[in-house]
């Protein structure tokens, strides 16, 4: 969102953060997939023109499929990661940290087999980042020792790591010291602003207002929670947050 | 469940794992209450004779709601870890270490302030325990490190300290090597089963047949992964695990 904010000024946003169901990174496939569509059709009867998946788990498990359902365009995360990677590395040799989630659906090991046979990927899965960026706790004692201990096959074997994982860029400093300074840490953000300011470039969709823009925040869960975590993300305060209610069947 | 099984050899049991929802522990009181209810109506389609709520949390917001809607007796983990405070402590100086959700609720500093008003309460929220503990991390130097940090206020001020969720009896020993051996840690699980066996005895339903029981186990989210962790609670493997399907509305 912030990158959004910096690319695309003048467009208003609507945020959905389903703080009701996370974190996905450790759920199932069918279960992503389903909060995945539910919040879709929340979004999509906001009136969105654009759609972006801002979580690399629910790009992973349904990325394809809010694709079929909606008529505006759909970005994620993966793709935007994937490009950066193949762009950055020079060795060939690079890994992914990502939620549990995430790797096991082996998303980025296909996209690699698929297009970059000679990379090298390690793809590291560190389900206990996400808890501990939530408490606060990403530049301690603790966090280095799982950190390392996640990171421990990587010692010499890439010059590139990818974020793949919204909340990482949290602990981009711990990550940064176990990995040693020759190791470029990239997020996919910025990347995929960008492709969200060239599709509605492309498809003629700017909007042309240069009057300030509305920001709607909704959680699933307690408001005002999201409200003290969303300032930790998003750099700036957050003045007004409203509950989507997750009706009962 | 497994001191349910200790102490009611002959009764059929129906287990429920909320795993789509989880961590209860850092959600809101309404989001809480109303995965509680949703569970509640699942188990009670099963026809069960009595319910448990197993989940310091789920009790925590949602134990006299589930009473009221349900016709049979429901019982929680709060009364019977609060039981127990009061006849193991000898100093009247205690800890309570659950999660943020069941701290915040407040529940068990009522409860004392109501009948044990000289009781000295100390209520720890311990977020990052069952992350720790489902990532398999709990003995630990990152577990002893968080353990430490949440736990520093306590030296030499208590007796006793309540395991206040389901998850902490597996990180036990870490607490104890922190706390001191001077310190007592205390589980409710036994005293909630027993107060099922004097329940079911007292309204004349305790199974007769003395045939082997059937364990029924449902999850929400992915059975396999139920199966894997249930292990690690259960004590013993767990052969079949159904999914319980969260319709949408």
């Amino acid at each position: 969102m912030r990158e959004v904010v910096r690319l695309l000024p003048h467009e208003n946003i609507v945020y959905l953060g389903d703080t009701a169901h996370l974190p996905y990174g450790n759920k199932s496939p069918q279960t992503i997939l389903r909060y995945a569509l539910e919040n879709t059709q929340f979004l999509v009867e906001k009136n969105c023109k654009l759609l972006i998946i801002a979580c690399h788990t629910a790009c992973s498990h349904a990325l394809r499929e809010v694709q079929e359902i909606v008529s505006i365009p759909v970005l994620g995360m993966i793709q935007p990661g994937f490009e950066l990677l193949r762009k950055t590395t020079r060795t060939n040799k690079v890994a992914v940290l990502a939620t549990a989630s995430t790797i096991s659906s082996g998303i980025y090991q296909s996209l690699i087999r698929e297009h970059l046979p000679n990379m090298e990927l390690h793809a590291v899965a560190c389900p206990l980042f996400v808890p501990l960026i939530e408490e606060g706790f990403f530049d301690t004692p603790a966090a280095n020792w799982i950190a390392q201990e996640y990171l421990k096959d990587l010692k010499d074997k890439i010059d590139v790591a990818l974020l793949g994982c919204t909340h990482y860029p949290l602990i981009r400093s711990t990550l940064q010291k176990i990995l040693g300074p020759r190791v470029q840490l990239i997020e996919p953000a910025a990347e995929s602003a960008r492709q969200a300011l060239d599709t509605l470039k492309s498809l003629n969709l700017l909007n042309p207002s240069l009057e300030k823009p509305t920001y709607e925040f909704f959680s699933t869960d307690d408001p005002e929670k999201f409200k003290h975590l969303g300032k930790i993300f998003f750099g700036s305060s957050i003045e007004q947050v409203l509950q989507k209610t997750i009706e009962k069947k």
